[in-house]
């Protein structure tokens, strides 16, 4: 029986530091203040941004909302990313992607404040990451894992860690945290010939695939850590599943997380904290 | 036996190239320019000064020497940084450092355009390398080892990697040129705990960890490619050695990279290359 490394009592714990945080903030006259930016009524954006404003609700943190109709042209969407980095009220940025098809995104992550860029979504913040300069932040979904690996205790350092996936969303970050935590890192993806032969070396296995419950028992020994980072629906079961094939992996393992419940449930706890700490930063 | 993987030829082949396209330039009365800025007189910066500019002759680049005292101020060199960024007649600047200790290098460095990078001293080049987005250039060193592995058709696509060393000059970087040339990378370190645990499970091998002889053979097994990029001086044999204990490493390996006369020789090649490609972006 593995432990169950649920989310909610690490994002309850980020939550309790954040709203303390932003406390501090208001008594200094300082709002930290989110602007969410959305183009269209996609449900998944709906849904999150539903999520993410109860977040900060809960933490203090004010939200600003952005919504711009789905037809709306680069040229529009550029000025209003320049209106958000010049606002001194806005501490940070989320914006719903993928943007609609005939929007230019590379153009308008890349017009983003990486100051403002609390989902890391811009090249600086990309570079912070990957230099450990703490320039940026990284995308919500990484940091959720290593901040789900401190709240357990799972040690990193010294420990191998394998990451199944290489985007730029989670794949290629989180690779980069386990490394800056100290753990000696692998990366595996589509090309990778043998991925169990990797992750059974592994003490800490991230799955982040996107592929519904193929990573399965035979990628596994005792003693190990999963975070599952796949949120996929399963038409067979009529719910939500990971990219772990939970059932059978969860008897091997001596921890994981479950889907849903498990690194998606603290991603905007690490989104709100990153508001509040663009607000402090250069507050004395 | 191993096979020696000698870096000059690797070298010869890629002057070849830019000396090709250094000539197509002119044509369009475009002449490639590396600037080298350098402060003060330090014996290793004077030695790779000359190995450029050497190279820079033997494929047509134009050189600008900038030399700056031992004593100048972080003023004065962001000044000249930013002539150079401005300077339409330069195409790619390289920056000697360590720069001396009173000068603010995060600051210099970041003033640099990422498009003159020709060295991947800037965030932009670093995550132009983490992102694979085109922007910026790689460290020479890390592609060194990329155009070492392709002159001697060691294929990368679903092998294994194992990067010893994780600095942004050459570790990090060349584990994401690795990981985008489709190998599973893992990269090793100071708190890696069973170091040849890792690398006998690699099909190739990169040591960049900066001390003498100190990857031995217990690290390696058959059939392995090693790139050695370690540039050591050692008292005891009064002469240069590499990462890897040699001597006794080659017997063992498919193939190995020479200290010195491997990995070293090729980053001027790879200097020039990038100023010629600087140089031709843009260019119809």
């Amino acid at each position: 029986m593995a432990k169950i490394l649920k989310g909610a009592p690490v994002a309850a714990a980020l939550d309790e530091k954040t709203a303390a945080a932003v406390s501090e903030l208001k008594a200094k006259q300082i709002v930290p203040t989110l602007a969410i930016l959305r183009v269209g009524e996609r449900e998944d954006d709906l849904s999150y941004e539903r999520g993410a404003m109860k977040r900060c609700a809960k933490t203090g943190v004010e939200v600003k909302n952005v919504v711009l109709p789905g037809d709306v042209t680069t040229a529009e969407l550029l000025s209003c990313v320049a209106e958000l980095n010049a606002d001194e009220t806005v501490h940070g940025v989320l914006m719903f992607r993928p943007l609609p098809k005939h929007l230019d995104e590379k153009a308008v992550c890349a017009a983003l404040s990486p100051a403002k860029d609390v989902d890391g979504i811009t090249a600086g913040s990309m570079a912070g990451v990957f230099m450990n300069s703490g320039e940026g932040y990284p995308p919500c979904t990484a940091q959720s894992c290593m901040e789900i690996l401190k709240y357990y205790n799972v040690d990193t350092a010294g420990k191998r860690a394998a990451v199944i996936g290489r985007s730029l969303v989670i794949g290629r970050p989180v690779a980069m945290l386990l490394m800056h935590a100290n753990a000696t890192v692998s990366v595996c993806h589509s090309r990778t010939g043998d991925i169990p032969a990797v992750t059974r070396d592994a003490d800490i296995v991230v799955a982040a695939i996107g592929r519904s419950e193929s990573i399965t028992a035979d990628h596994f020994t005792g003693g190990q850590t999963v975070l599952d980072v796949g949120i996929n629906w399963s038409e067979k079961k009529g719910k939500l599943v990971g990219d772990v094939a939970y059932e059978t992996v969860e008897p091997v393992v001596s921890a994981i997380t479950p889907v849903p419940g498990g690194v998606g449930s603290v991603t905007t706890a690490v989104l709100v904290s990153h508001v509040a700490d663009a607000a402090g930063r250069g507050v004395g």
